[in-house]
């Protein structure tokens, strides 16, 4: 059985294990205080080219997502998203709970245009509807698709000019920017958006997300607000030394490539093999669309996840790479596609 | 300098780390539905001695407190607890935030007891004021102080006759029940609450505490409130194997026993220096009271935190020991006192 | 100038007035307990054919609906609503204020179908995604379409097989019960949905909606739940002689068939005149379409709401009538249309 | 039976009741835009000596203090209060409904002191605690004490220095500033405050709540919120008519002296008659301690409530007077003493 269910199933990648067994008995200050998230920060810092930022390390992407929207909105206030974002969709209504509608705009591959930013504005013109005040976009989207540096700023210029602030979900970003599509680097988002996080759980960290404020009208007390939501882990140092290792040199890039070079393969075989996909592969998740009796064979050897219907004899399904994924899993699926053509 | 600052300083025992090190390649479900979850699972099921609970494993002590008052009470229900209780002290209003008034009675040691209960319950008499419908007590308390049997079973008597929930908060559970003046174990501990938790990160893991849901109607939807709060670890078998590691054996209780032996031998030093407690020393935190000259100087070879100012001229301070803690940190101490007589 | 802005524009009906002026300088019980909220309950009660109900009188339509729906769901639950709908729309998020999701599906005519809330059910299928628990539904809808027998008994069906709780927001229902298209009466409301309410303030009162609560258990601890959301009224007398003046004799379904005939009227007058309709007209709102060139001159002469821009020439624009509007007004449109041909 | 139990018992002060009748076929636009309420304003910022400030008509107090608590605070920011406040004990929780901490401070009479807010400030030092960002006082208070322009003066700059709002609930505030003990005018209070409300329920209005904001960069979006928590009426204009009634000409402040006059009336009799305060009187409640015994044949005649059980064979009740209260209620007292002597 070779699985390609998600990126989040293997533990932590050896070279973040080992320096996780090497500071094991060191005393350290609680709650990301410690040397070692001080470290990662600046590894950090130092990569993205700006030195006035706030770096917090959270625990999971849900929570990073329903902090950042409930601190930085009045209660009045709401976040546009696309549909299919994760924060609509895949969260169990996280962010309402913290008193926030998410307005959820259809789009095409999971992306947001500063064309459908305004269909949401034009909407909201009173004050007897919410008012918008943040845009949600994540990259890679849920759909495995990138921003190019023209659409983000095309966003980036939209959010300025309505007074929007925009925040980018990079649970996927270290695949996001080492795909072949993509020519965005991490400098350009510090650039282009007001906060935005680098995705450890689904990248080679045990858990963790480092996010990145970068409005320094965004900044204050912010070490309160992630203490109310639980978001503080009292090991913070276990979050620290985790990206010290990803960012110490250029680890978390490295992984992300492998993710996307599996991906790549894994698509050229589909895409060999004759069958289409849901939307265009580019980065560590492929939407393949299969027939429904070869999925049942599949289904036997390889484990993906059900995406959607598309007709009465075909279903799009998704495969997921990762750090951990072996070359062996993805020939696997050509001798498969081969031997059932 | 030797730290005693709290018991969640350094990283994991090295047995815990052993078996994440062994399981890291592995391809686990996600979301605490893989194996060693379900193994952890089982293991605590035998020791309390109770096969038909809920148990589910949550990154953090506060998310844990947050997720369970938030799920069991409807919106109009208090919580009642001790004013030193750690949700109405040091979790930034996290209870609040999810809607409940926290109910602060005055306690002796930290304890709530059924007359305080009871008082709570005189004040509250109609649709006017907000309704209790929850007991939160901690084993061991922030004062370090542990409920006996016969005041546990009385409290439970009060929350039965008043259909009030009883919920633990067991952060620091495994020094509660090693320590020497304790004649409960967890087997009580299931019988006399509807809800605890046995807490890893002050025991001697990365993080994550096992929660136990014991009465039935509390069970249905909880990975949908879990997942809501953003309590959801995506890769939750790292906090399974851990709670493997800690239940396969007795390593849970060999760490605490450890803390609570250090504690109790602190506690031995600062008395025969001649220095009274602030708390009654029981358990792994070890309240004292030094003249501000003498702190002066400790402040220098030793880390703890201020608790109190006691009067103008005499403070008490914290020393917390853990499963990390070296009998030559607590022998410092002892020196330090012969030589400041 | 006319005004057919909407149905809230004018005070009370005056024998309204009058009971509230015979009454005034009683000593009457606070908070909803005096005997004319107990009057009015009982002549509720006897209409509705249903003597084991619960009625509260609540000052405002948005407050009951987020009273109602945060009263009756759990903290993960969501409620599926019309598009249209007013929690979706226009009540700047007070559902979600609440920690809840509003499920929005695209609809009709303004109205929920069984096979709309199966679409809702089938999209929302695991522990990751909010849960459904209620549906909402108006009558007559916001875009002034009211529900026969049979659609409201599929969707109670519906909701039944589903444990889905059935809320009917009646900001309008005395306009839905007395149209010409209608086919059901109060019992019937009483007997399909679980909870429901008589708007007040939008047929003759000054404010107060009359809610019936159906399903026991929903009845629990209510009015703590009001007092919390701010929706009990400290003189609640003056809600109940209010509710005591429009049900004591025919007065509600009166002042209700007044509008509509007036609505009527000024529909058949537009159909005259060659215009179209956005929604078919049936109730006390009336929807047309007329080219922008005309509502130049019309708005001048009549006050009323835009719509929707439906294409480059043409705009949807809404006429409310109420108990209060004149014959006069109505027939100064068909003065107006003739006039403008 | 002569009821002394609220100063809400009865409808609305005739010339109230007068205007709102002479208004009544009006169409007026609504949610609070119409003539009556910029006409009320108009004459309530004479009054107080400010023309830029906000004026919003909410129609009820518990109402008034969750929106403006909820709307000025940032999540991890609490209310600072008097433990006898209104939102700490008798609002079932509405404030923390809204996430928010209220940190009730023990008091003397009900009133706050810039001692008591260092206090409170003292407890809260890092971002594990609530962050206090906002004094809640009454005038006059819960127990019918009332501030001087002193006291008043030293808790505005306490605030002032910690960067605390300072919020003061008016729904007693027209007996307070009429009370002979006074020395505070309405211009001070805008003066002296953020922000604050003038009560109408309390007052001889049906319902209804003038909310005073006077700091700027509190006013922003103030309407969302309204509109989001219920608060928004859609007859606005039925609040604006009775504040128009009341500030027209001095009737707010003549119905407020008459409840004081009545009072103070109550509180010689019950002085003459030996009995003693459970606080000093002063306003139109008056706390007086009597005999079991006597209460037993007194609550046979007179409606009063109860406060507190002060000693075995006494007990604390509360009378209060209003516009609407008549002399002969509070000579029946009299003759009733006399006769139980």
């Amino acid at each position: 059985m070779y699985s390609f269910r998600n990126d989040y199933s293997e533990g932590a990648h050896p070279r973040i294990l080992e320096l996780l067994n090497k500071y094991n008995l060191e005393a350290n200050i609680g709650y990301g205080e410690d040397i070692h998230s001080d470290r990662a920060r600046k590894y950090i810092k130092k990569l993205i080219g700006k030195d006035n930022v706030d770096i917090h390390f959270i625990p999971g992407g849900t929570q990073t997502n329903m902090l950042v929207i409930s601190s930085f909105l009045r209660p009045h206030q709401c976040v546009i998203a696309a549909d299919t974002g994760h924060i609509n969709v895949h969260e169990t209504g996280a962010i309402e709970a913290t008193g926030h509608k998410v307005v959820a705009m259809h789009c095409k591959d999971g992306k947001l245009t500063p064309e459908i930013i305004q269909r949401a504005l034009d909407r909201h013109t009173d004050e007897h509807m919410v008012q918008p005040k943040m845009v949600y976009i994540s990259n890679s989207t849920e759909l495995g698709t990138v921003y190019s540096k023209h659409e983000l700023s095309a966003i980036n210029d939209k959010c300025k000019e309505n007074g929007l602030l925009l925040f980018l979900d990079g649970a996927r970003l270290g695949s996001a920017l080492t795909c072949k599509t993509n020519d965005l680097d991490i400098k350009d988002i510090a650039n282009l958006v007001d906060v935005f996080y680098i995705g450890g759980t689904k990248n080679g960290a045990l858990l963790g997300e480092a996010l990145v404020i970068i409005r320094e009208d965004l900044k204050e007390d912010f070490r309160y607000l992630t203490k109310q939501r639980g978001a503080m882990a009292a090991k913070g140092f276990i979050l620290g030394i985790q990206f010290e290792a990803l960012f110490l040199d250029d680890l978390y890039f490295e992984l992300a490539r492998h993710a996307n070079e599996m991906a790549e393969r894994l698509a050229s075989i589909i895409d060999e093999a004759g069958y289409k996909f849901y939307a265009e592969p580019c980065t560590n998740q492929v939407f393949a669309i299969f027939p429904d009796v070869l999925l049942e064979k599949m289904g036997k050897e390889f484990i993906y996840e059900f995406t959607d219907k598309v007709d009465e004899n075909n279903t799009a399904v998704r495969f997921v790479t990762s750090w951990a994924t072996k070359i062996e899993a993805v020939e696997a699926l050509r001798e498969f596609l081969n031997k059932n053509r």
